[in-house]
Protein backbone atom coordinates (compact mmCIF):
# COMPACT_ATOMS: atom_id res chain seq x y z
CA UNK A 1 0.00 0.00 0.00
CA UNK A 2 1.55 3.46 -1.17
CA UNK A 3 -1.25 5.54 -2.32
CA UNK A 4 -3.87 6.66 -0.11
CA UNK A 5 -7.18 5.39 -1.87
CA UNK A 6 -9.30 8.70 -0.20
CA UNK A 7 -6.50 11.01 -1.68
CA UNK A 8 -3.59 9.37 -3.70
CA UNK A 9 -1.36 11.25 -1.48
CA UNK A 10 1.85 9.27 -0.54
CA UNK A 11 1.41 7.08 2.44
CA UNK A 12 3.66 7.22 5.45
CA UNK A 13 4.22 4.21 8.47
CA UNK A 14 3.29 6.09 11.45
CA UNK A 15 2.05 4.83 14.90
CA UNK A 16 -1.17 7.20 15.07
CA UNK A 17 -2.13 9.14 18.49
CA UNK A 18 -3.24 6.58 21.18
CA UNK A 19 -2.90 3.56 18.58
CA UNK A 20 0.34 0.84 19.46
CA UNK A 21 0.94 -0.64 16.26
CA UNK A 22 2.20 0.85 12.68
CA UNK A 23 -0.36 1.92 10.31
CA UNK A 24 -0.82 3.37 6.65
CA UNK A 25 -1.39 7.31 7.32
CA UNK A 26 -1.77 9.81 4.87
CA UNK A 27 -0.11 12.64 5.36
CA UNK A 28 -2.62 14.71 3.04
CA UNK A 29 -5.79 13.85 4.32
CA UNK A 30 -4.96 12.21 7.54
CA UNK A 31 -6.99 9.08 6.73
CA UNK A 32 -5.42 5.62 8.38
CA UNK A 33 -5.93 2.57 6.61
CA UNK A 34 -6.26 -0.31 8.85
CA UNK A 35 -5.17 -3.88 7.42
CA UNK A 36 -7.04 -6.76 8.68
CA UNK A 37 -6.80 -10.63 8.54
CA UNK A 38 -9.42 -11.98 5.92
CA UNK A 39 -11.88 -14.52 6.24
CA UNK A 40 -12.02 -17.95 4.81
CA UNK A 41 -15.28 -19.91 4.58
CA UNK A 42 -15.21 -23.42 3.36
CA UNK A 43 -17.56 -26.11 3.97
CA UNK A 44 -17.47 -30.36 4.15
CA UNK A 45 -20.22 -31.09 1.89
CA UNK A 46 -21.25 -34.81 3.25
CA UNK A 47 -23.18 -37.47 1.16
CA UNK A 48 -24.07 -40.46 2.87
CA UNK A 49 -20.55 -41.63 4.35
CA UNK A 50 -18.77 -39.62 1.58
CA UNK A 51 -17.58 -35.96 1.45
CA UNK A 52 -17.51 -34.10 -1.15
CA UNK A 53 -13.88 -32.59 -2.70
CA UNK A 54 -12.40 -30.56 -5.68
CA UNK A 55 -9.49 -30.58 -7.19
CA UNK A 56 -8.07 -26.96 -7.59
CA UNK A 57 -7.79 -25.32 -11.78
CA UNK A 58 -6.43 -22.38 -10.12
CA UNK A 59 -2.89 -21.17 -8.34
CA UNK A 60 -1.93 -21.68 -5.61
CA UNK A 61 -1.66 -25.62 -6.02
CA UNK A 62 -3.04 -25.99 -8.96
CA UNK A 63 -4.23 -29.89 -9.38
CA UNK A 64 -4.36 -30.28 -5.84
CA UNK A 65 -7.14 -31.34 -3.85
CA UNK A 66 -9.44 -28.90 -1.36
CA UNK A 67 -12.67 -28.43 0.22
CA UNK A 68 -14.85 -25.93 -1.35
CA UNK A 69 -13.80 -22.55 0.32
CA UNK A 70 -12.77 -18.98 -0.13
CA UNK A 71 -13.16 -15.52 1.01
CA UNK A 72 -16.10 -13.76 2.55
CA UNK A 73 -17.59 -11.06 0.87
CA UNK A 74 -19.43 -8.03 2.35
CA UNK A 75 -22.88 -8.19 2.93
CA UNK A 76 -23.08 -12.38 3.71
CA UNK A 77 -22.96 -14.42 6.52
CA UNK A 78 -20.00 -17.15 7.15
CA UNK A 79 -22.31 -19.45 6.44
CA UNK A 80 -23.77 -17.94 2.99
CA UNK A 81 -20.41 -17.73 2.05
CA UNK A 82 -19.37 -21.43 2.34
CA UNK A 83 -22.37 -22.66 1.15
CA UNK A 84 -21.82 -20.45 -2.11
CA UNK A 85 -18.35 -21.27 -2.10
CA UNK A 86 -19.80 -24.91 -2.38
CA UNK A 87 -21.98 -24.03 -5.40
CA UNK A 88 -19.23 -21.86 -7.27
CA UNK A 89 -16.08 -24.45 -6.67
CA UNK A 90 -18.60 -27.90 -6.72
CA UNK A 91 -21.61 -26.92 -8.36
CA UNK A 92 -23.34 -28.32 -5.02
CA UNK A 93 -25.90 -27.48 -2.68
CA UNK A 94 -25.31 -27.98 1.09
CA UNK A 95 -27.99 -28.08 3.70
CA UNK A 96 -28.24 -28.07 7.68
CA UNK A 97 -24.67 -26.56 8.23
CA UNK A 98 -23.09 -26.59 11.52
CA UNK A 99 -20.26 -24.96 12.14
CA UNK A 100 -17.33 -27.10 12.43
CA UNK A 101 -13.95 -25.43 12.73
CA UNK A 102 -11.89 -22.06 13.32
CA UNK A 103 -8.05 -22.40 12.05
CA UNK A 104 -6.10 -19.41 12.73
CA UNK A 105 -3.44 -19.20 10.00
CA UNK A 106 -1.28 -16.04 11.21
CA UNK A 107 1.60 -15.98 8.60
CA UNK A 108 -0.85 -15.56 5.75
CA UNK A 109 -3.44 -13.47 7.41
CA UNK A 110 -6.32 -15.62 6.97
CA UNK A 111 -8.88 -17.41 9.54
CA UNK A 112 -10.42 -20.32 8.20
CA UNK A 113 -14.16 -21.15 8.93
CA UNK A 114 -15.29 -24.22 8.19
CA UNK A 115 -18.95 -26.06 8.33
CA UNK A 116 -20.28 -28.92 7.74
CA UNK A 117 -22.63 -29.38 5.21
CA UNK A 118 -25.22 -31.92 4.16
CA UNK A 119 -25.76 -32.82 0.20
CA UNK A 120 -29.76 -33.16 -0.52
CA UNK A 121 -28.94 -35.01 -3.95
CA UNK A 122 -25.32 -36.42 -5.13
CA UNK A 123 -25.29 -33.84 -7.71
CA UNK A 124 -22.16 -31.82 -8.05
CA UNK A 125 -19.65 -30.87 -10.77
CA UNK A 126 -16.20 -28.92 -11.19
CA UNK A 127 -17.20 -25.23 -11.21
CA UNK A 128 -15.10 -22.83 -12.58
CA UNK A 129 -12.05 -22.92 -10.62
CA UNK A 130 -11.95 -26.60 -10.01
CA UNK A 131 -10.64 -29.59 -12.53
CA UNK A 132 -13.12 -32.09 -11.54
CA UNK A 133 -15.34 -32.47 -8.02
CA UNK A 134 -15.52 -35.95 -6.81
CA UNK A 135 -17.48 -37.93 -3.83
CA UNK A 136 -15.05 -40.19 -1.67
CA UNK A 137 -15.09 -42.01 1.20
CA UNK A 138 -12.29 -42.13 3.74
CA UNK A 139 -9.98 -44.37 2.45
CA UNK A 140 -10.14 -42.69 -1.09
CA UNK A 141 -8.95 -39.23 0.52
CA UNK A 142 -5.66 -38.27 -1.81
CA UNK A 143 -4.05 -37.31 1.69
CA UNK A 144 -0.61 -36.49 -0.16
CA UNK A 145 -2.58 -34.55 -3.14
CA UNK A 146 -4.57 -32.05 -0.71
CA UNK A 147 -4.10 -28.49 -1.29
CA UNK A 148 -3.54 -26.87 1.87
CA UNK A 149 -2.54 -28.15 6.02
CA UNK A 150 -6.04 -26.50 7.15
CA UNK A 151 -7.59 -29.38 4.39
CA UNK A 152 -5.77 -32.24 6.13
CA UNK A 153 -6.52 -30.96 9.61
CA UNK A 154 -9.59 -30.25 8.73
CA UNK A 155 -10.54 -33.82 6.93
CA UNK A 156 -8.38 -35.27 9.57
CA UNK A 157 -10.84 -33.98 12.30
CA UNK A 158 -13.68 -34.91 10.69
CA UNK A 159 -13.48 -38.49 9.70
CA UNK A 160 -12.12 -38.72 13.86
CA UNK A 161 -15.05 -37.32 15.12
CA UNK A 162 -17.24 -39.42 12.82
CA UNK A 163 -15.58 -42.47 14.09
CA UNK A 164 -16.44 -41.51 17.65
CA UNK A 165 -19.49 -40.52 16.74
CA UNK A 166 -19.68 -37.21 17.83
CA UNK A 167 -18.68 -33.66 15.92
CA UNK A 168 -17.09 -31.33 17.99
CA UNK A 169 -16.37 -27.10 17.44
CA UNK A 170 -12.61 -27.04 16.90
CA UNK A 171 -9.81 -24.36 17.06
CA UNK A 172 -6.30 -24.72 16.01
CA UNK A 173 -3.10 -22.81 15.08
CA UNK A 174 -1.92 -23.54 11.79
CA UNK A 175 1.69 -22.99 11.80
CA UNK A 176 3.73 -22.36 8.15
CA UNK A 177 5.67 -25.54 7.12
CA UNK A 178 8.47 -23.25 6.96
CA UNK A 179 8.23 -22.37 10.47
CA UNK A 180 7.00 -25.85 11.62
CA UNK A 181 9.80 -27.71 9.38
CA UNK B 1 -12.43 3.99 -2.16
CA UNK B 2 -11.17 6.06 -5.33
CA UNK B 3 -7.41 5.63 -6.02
CA UNK B 4 -5.42 2.83 -6.25
CA UNK B 5 -3.03 2.25 -3.33
CA UNK B 6 -0.51 0.68 -5.71
CA UNK B 7 0.18 3.47 -8.38
CA UNK B 8 -2.51 6.30 -7.66
CA UNK B 9 -4.36 5.71 -11.02
CA UNK B 10 -8.27 6.82 -10.54
CA UNK B 11 -9.92 3.41 -10.03
CA UNK B 12 -12.81 2.36 -11.88
CA UNK B 13 -15.82 0.06 -10.42
CA UNK B 14 -16.26 -3.09 -12.83
CA UNK B 15 -16.84 -7.22 -12.74
CA UNK B 16 -13.30 -8.74 -13.43
CA UNK B 17 -13.23 -11.43 -15.91
CA UNK B 18 -14.33 -14.71 -14.55
CA UNK B 19 -15.90 -13.08 -10.67
CA UNK B 20 -19.56 -11.91 -10.09
CA UNK B 21 -19.56 -8.75 -7.82
CA UNK B 22 -18.16 -5.50 -8.99
CA UNK B 23 -14.79 -4.56 -7.41
CA UNK B 24 -12.07 -1.47 -7.23
CA UNK B 25 -10.39 -2.08 -10.69
CA UNK B 26 -7.34 0.14 -11.60
CA UNK B 27 -7.03 0.65 -15.57
CA UNK B 28 -2.93 1.80 -15.10
CA UNK B 29 -2.09 -1.30 -13.30
CA UNK B 30 -4.76 -3.94 -13.44
CA UNK B 31 -4.70 -4.33 -9.85
CA UNK B 32 -7.88 -5.54 -8.23
CA UNK B 33 -8.83 -4.09 -4.68
CA UNK B 34 -11.47 -6.58 -2.91
CA UNK B 35 -13.03 -5.31 0.24
CA UNK B 36 -13.81 -8.23 2.90
CA UNK B 37 -15.43 -8.29 6.52
CA UNK B 38 -13.98 -7.96 9.03
CA UNK B 39 -13.26 -9.81 12.06
CA UNK B 40 -14.37 -8.17 15.98
CA UNK B 41 -12.78 -10.88 18.50
CA UNK B 42 -14.51 -9.94 21.91
CA UNK B 43 -14.36 -11.69 25.32
CA UNK B 44 -16.60 -12.40 28.79
CA UNK B 45 -13.66 -12.17 31.50
CA UNK B 46 -15.76 -13.99 34.52
CA UNK B 47 -14.43 -13.85 37.32
CA UNK B 48 -16.43 -16.29 39.91
CA UNK B 49 -20.09 -15.49 39.25
CA UNK B 50 -19.60 -11.83 38.00
CA UNK B 51 -18.73 -10.78 34.50
CA UNK B 52 -16.23 -7.49 33.52
CA UNK B 53 -18.18 -5.15 31.53
CA UNK B 54 -15.98 -1.49 30.12
CA UNK B 55 -18.11 1.69 29.39
CA UNK B 56 -16.82 3.18 26.63
CA UNK B 57 -14.97 6.25 26.44
CA UNK B 58 -14.88 6.68 22.68
CA UNK B 59 -17.76 7.54 19.60
CA UNK B 60 -19.99 5.26 18.87
CA UNK B 61 -21.75 4.63 21.44
CA UNK B 62 -20.06 6.76 24.11
CA UNK B 63 -21.06 6.12 27.92
CA UNK B 64 -22.18 2.92 27.20
CA UNK B 65 -21.80 -0.82 28.75
CA UNK B 66 -19.50 -3.38 26.70
CA UNK B 67 -17.49 -6.48 26.73
CA UNK B 68 -13.97 -6.00 25.44
CA UNK B 69 -14.38 -6.23 22.26
CA UNK B 70 -11.97 -5.05 18.78
CA UNK B 71 -10.82 -5.30 15.45
CA UNK B 72 -8.42 -8.29 15.00
CA UNK B 73 -4.69 -7.47 13.94
CA UNK B 74 -2.85 -9.15 11.18
CA UNK B 75 -0.50 -11.80 12.50
CA UNK B 76 -2.05 -12.70 15.84
CA UNK B 77 -5.11 -15.35 16.60
CA UNK B 78 -8.92 -14.74 16.76
CA UNK B 79 -7.95 -15.90 20.74
CA UNK B 80 -4.81 -13.56 21.24
CA UNK B 81 -7.16 -10.75 20.06
CA UNK B 82 -9.73 -10.87 22.58
CA UNK B 83 -7.22 -11.37 25.44
CA UNK B 84 -5.46 -8.25 24.02
CA UNK B 85 -8.74 -6.02 23.98
CA UNK B 86 -9.41 -7.34 27.54
CA UNK B 87 -5.76 -5.86 28.72
CA UNK B 88 -6.29 -2.51 26.87
CA UNK B 89 -10.31 -2.24 27.56
CA UNK B 90 -10.54 -3.21 30.54
CA UNK B 91 -6.46 -3.73 32.18
CA UNK B 92 -7.58 -7.37 32.82
CA UNK B 93 -5.99 -10.99 31.92
CA UNK B 94 -8.30 -13.98 31.05
CA UNK B 95 -7.09 -17.39 30.43
CA UNK B 96 -8.66 -20.77 29.56
CA UNK B 97 -10.18 -19.01 26.69
CA UNK B 98 -13.37 -20.80 25.40
CA UNK B 99 -14.38 -20.50 21.49
CA UNK B 100 -17.82 -18.85 22.19
CA UNK B 101 -20.07 -17.57 19.60
CA UNK B 102 -20.11 -15.93 16.30
CA UNK B 103 -22.30 -13.23 14.98
CA UNK B 104 -22.45 -12.09 11.35
CA UNK B 105 -23.11 -8.13 11.60
CA UNK B 106 -23.89 -8.09 7.38
CA UNK B 107 -25.13 -4.47 7.18
CA UNK B 108 -21.80 -3.39 8.93
CA UNK B 109 -19.81 -6.00 7.30
CA UNK B 110 -18.42 -7.57 10.55
CA UNK B 111 -17.95 -11.19 12.29
CA UNK B 112 -18.09 -10.95 15.98
CA UNK B 113 -16.22 -13.85 17.51
CA UNK B 114 -16.66 -13.90 21.09
CA UNK B 115 -14.77 -15.90 23.49
CA UNK B 116 -15.50 -16.94 27.29
CA UNK B 117 -12.05 -16.35 29.49
CA UNK B 118 -11.30 -16.74 33.24
CA UNK B 119 -9.84 -13.67 35.35
CA UNK B 120 -7.34 -15.36 37.19
CA UNK B 121 -7.14 -12.29 39.56
CA UNK B 122 -10.05 -10.18 40.23
CA UNK B 123 -7.41 -7.08 38.78
CA UNK B 124 -8.98 -4.57 36.50
CA UNK B 125 -9.43 -0.85 35.15
CA UNK B 126 -10.14 1.66 33.06
CA UNK B 127 -8.02 1.49 29.64
CA UNK B 128 -7.60 4.29 27.78
CA UNK B 129 -10.88 3.24 25.59
CA UNK B 130 -13.05 2.93 28.53
CA UNK B 131 -14.32 5.35 31.22
CA UNK B 132 -14.87 2.61 33.63
CA UNK B 133 -14.99 -1.19 34.08
CA UNK B 134 -17.25 -3.20 36.85
CA UNK B 135 -17.73 -7.13 37.64
CA UNK B 136 -21.12 -7.10 37.49
CA UNK B 137 -23.50 -10.29 39.02
CA UNK B 138 -26.51 -10.69 36.56
CA UNK B 139 -29.06 -8.66 38.20
CA UNK B 140 -26.88 -5.91 37.68
CA UNK B 141 -25.99 -5.94 34.26
CA UNK B 142 -27.40 -2.69 33.03
CA UNK B 143 -29.55 -3.99 30.26
CA UNK B 144 -30.60 -0.46 29.24
CA UNK B 145 -27.19 0.98 28.92
CA UNK B 146 -25.61 -1.81 26.73
CA UNK B 147 -23.74 -0.37 23.48
CA UNK B 148 -24.43 -3.06 21.04
CA UNK B 149 -27.15 -5.82 20.15
CA UNK B 150 -24.63 -8.48 19.64
CA UNK B 151 -23.34 -7.45 23.75
CA UNK B 152 -27.06 -7.43 24.43
CA UNK B 153 -26.75 -11.30 22.58
CA UNK B 154 -23.88 -12.46 23.88
CA UNK B 155 -24.56 -11.95 27.60
CA UNK B 156 -28.31 -12.99 27.63
CA UNK B 157 -26.94 -16.77 25.85
CA UNK B 158 -23.94 -16.30 28.38
CA UNK B 159 -26.59 -16.40 31.74
CA UNK B 160 -28.89 -18.61 29.91
CA UNK B 161 -26.46 -21.11 29.40
CA UNK B 162 -24.87 -20.89 32.73
CA UNK B 163 -28.45 -21.24 34.60
CA UNK B 164 -28.91 -24.69 32.53
CA UNK B 165 -25.14 -25.58 33.22
CA UNK B 166 -23.57 -25.97 30.13
CA UNK B 167 -22.20 -23.48 27.50
CA UNK B 168 -22.57 -24.33 23.87
CA UNK B 169 -21.14 -22.82 20.66
CA UNK B 170 -23.25 -20.14 19.27
CA UNK B 171 -24.20 -18.70 15.88
CA UNK B 172 -26.31 -16.01 15.11
CA UNK B 173 -26.92 -13.07 12.57
CA UNK B 174 -27.44 -9.69 14.18
CA UNK B 175 -29.83 -7.39 12.35
CA UNK B 176 -29.53 -3.50 11.81
CA UNK B 177 -32.05 -1.97 14.37
CA UNK B 178 -33.61 -0.21 11.27
CA UNK B 179 -34.21 -3.40 9.50
CA UNK B 180 -35.98 -5.26 12.22
CA UNK B 181 -37.84 -2.06 13.04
Amino acid sequence: MKYCPNCAGTLNLAVPDGDTLPRHVCPDCGMIHYQNPKIVAGCIPVWQDSVLLCRRAIAPRYGRWTLPAGFMENGETVAQAASRETVEEAEARVVDLEFYGLFNITHVNQVYIMFRGRLETPEFGAGAESLEARLVQEHEVPWDELAFPVIHRTLNLFFEDRRRGAYGSHMFDIKSIRQSG
